[in-house]
């Protein structure tokens, strides 16, 4: 039998060689990478030069995915398929027309919002939450048209419902868990995890300590129950995993993720001023060397081993063929 | 007998549906238009953008083209296929990695220069020509290794020897004519367009005034007398149409197109103080309408119907299989 494929939608680690060889040992094809938190339009573009370079340098362990067939291709050539994304607009500034220029770079998710307002949707930390806005349904518009997919994973619920709404095609929220597993603000209610499978969108569910029950201290086993509890709320065919894995980052980083240029005062995120870095993951998901465990752990639930596939990478692979591009007939 | 390709490699018009739909009209498969004469990279996207919007405001007309192929699937479905070009090399910046960027945007043919120094070559009005600069050397290389095709139209003499010496691929010149007919500045000597020629590249005749013999009033049979000459001196399959077409464009953009922002005192190119617009065209090439001129003026010449479709668009078609994009083994 064929090896299923096993998909990680969400990582944003120090990239080096290291990590790049454990994705080949752990048998991952694809990684949908993040490149913009609050890069402008240039300073993405000297994200995807940066990883020009990867792929040149470690060309035999990575290659650039623009299409499920390029994960195809990859996995057929021994390679980890590595697709773009932002978790911020702020690449397409306040111009329209860069949606296609950076979905011809490659982007292939961009969030409305990560945690503030954006000029297109609220953050999940703004107090207000005021919806999509008038630019912010010009862009989905043309996400629809050109094939770029919304993620609304940082962004506040009436926002989020009503991109699911207001979207023509599928969106995704690439890396959360459902806020009655673990009352976290990123997390998301049930009634926007219904609407959102219910339009054809997926969830990736999410390995970032701050995302999870028990945080560092949470079990594969609640972990994987979660999971299969999930599917039988919303179907198993639209679940899939978005680690949020930002493995071997010095904590300078997620400063910059969470403070941007936008704040003199510090802002501490999902942590705190005595908890203030990177959280350490839990024991058995430290990196790509780890999918096996969330596979076992998952067959250990009871589900079929097509369902488990399904959530391994499966899903998010016939996610990426039907709504990376523009929409076919 | 299948119609053979048209394709002019150079053009750069005031853009219309008018100047569209006489594209179709005169039976103009492909054209290369210019996007860049002194614009940064951010400047360089938005024309991207722009051409964007006419793509899908007058997608039944034209198209855009990456390939050969590509130009052959906008022949099938009835419309024109637009290749992107830069006359300048201002929109990489100082930034090698902006090649591949570029590349990736749809950028086939780049200059080296316009008319002055620039980081990497020496432009033709320069008093002093260095050759290729230690930038130029990196550039190049980059170039051949995507399959975007070095242009040296407005390079100067020895900057575009060394170029063809350096290119491992090869490389082109759009946009000019011979110096022998005509001895313009912007004109090339026998020993480029030989060592172009005998190195794969390819020289592209054009019909702006300035680089004719007699001006506007050169005439059609002087034109096709010098292709037929120059089919002979360097073989006909390495010739092609790059008529440097600049219809319906104000005074203003010769103006933009000479000085850019380099120059407080006004620089006349090839015109004068008393000449400085645009010159008419000669009444039998006005525009995309008349490459059934050319056409009937080289068969006039004598020269087989094979070779004409050759110079037609045959020959360019041919060399941008070979081209664009990294080589094939």
């Amino acid at each position: 039998m064929t090896k299923s494929y096993r998909i990680d939608n969400l990582q944003y680690a120090n990239w080096s060689e290291k990590i790049f060889r454990e994705m080949r040992a752990g048998g991952v094809d694809a990684v949908h990478v993040t490149i913009a938190y609050h890069e402008t339009f240039r300073e993405m573009v000297l994200q995807v030069e940066r990883w020009n370079e990867y792929f040149l340098r470690y060309g035999d362990l990575i290659c650039h995915a623009r299409t499920g067939d390029d994960v195809r291709a990859a996995r057929a050539a021994g390679k980890t398929a590595i697709i773009f994304g932002y978790q911020n607009p702020s690449p397409i500034e306040d111009d329209l027309g860069l949606v296609e220029i950076c979905h011809t770079l490659g982007a292939r998710f961009m969030q409305l919002t990560y945690n503030n307002q954006s000029f297109l949707a609220t953050g999940c930390y703004e107090a207000e939450d005021t919806g999509i806005t008038r630019m912010g349904k010009q862009v989905i518009a043309e996400m629809n048209r050109v094939g770029l997919v919304i993620d609304m994973s940082h962004s506040a619920e009436r926002s989020t419902l009503e991109a699911i709404e207001q979207s023509s095609r599928p969106i995704a929220i690439t890396h959360a868990n459902p806020h009655w597993w673990h009352a976290a603000l990123r997390n998301k209610s049930d009634e926007v995890i219904k609407a959102l499978t219910q339009s054809g969108g997926m969830i990736g569910f999410s390995l970032y300590p701050h995302h999870l029950a028990g945080a560092t201290d949470c079990t594969l086993e609640s972990f994987c129950e979660m999971i299969a509890e999930a599917a039988s709320r919303y179907g198993v065919k639209l679940l899939g995993i978005g680690s949020d894995l930002c493995q071997d980052q010095p904590d300078s980083v997620v400063t910059w993720m969470r403070n941007g240029r936008w704040t003199r005062e510090m802002d501490y995120g999902e942590g705190s001023a005595s908890d203030a870095g990177f959280p350490p993951q839990p024991s058995w998901f430290e990196g790509n060397l780890h999918f096996d465990n969330i596979e076992n752990g998952l067959k250990a639930t009871g589900m079929s081993d097509e369902d488990v596939a399904g959530v391994m990478g499966e899903n998010w692979l016939r996610f990426y063929d039907k709504n990376f591009g523009p929409e076919t007939t």
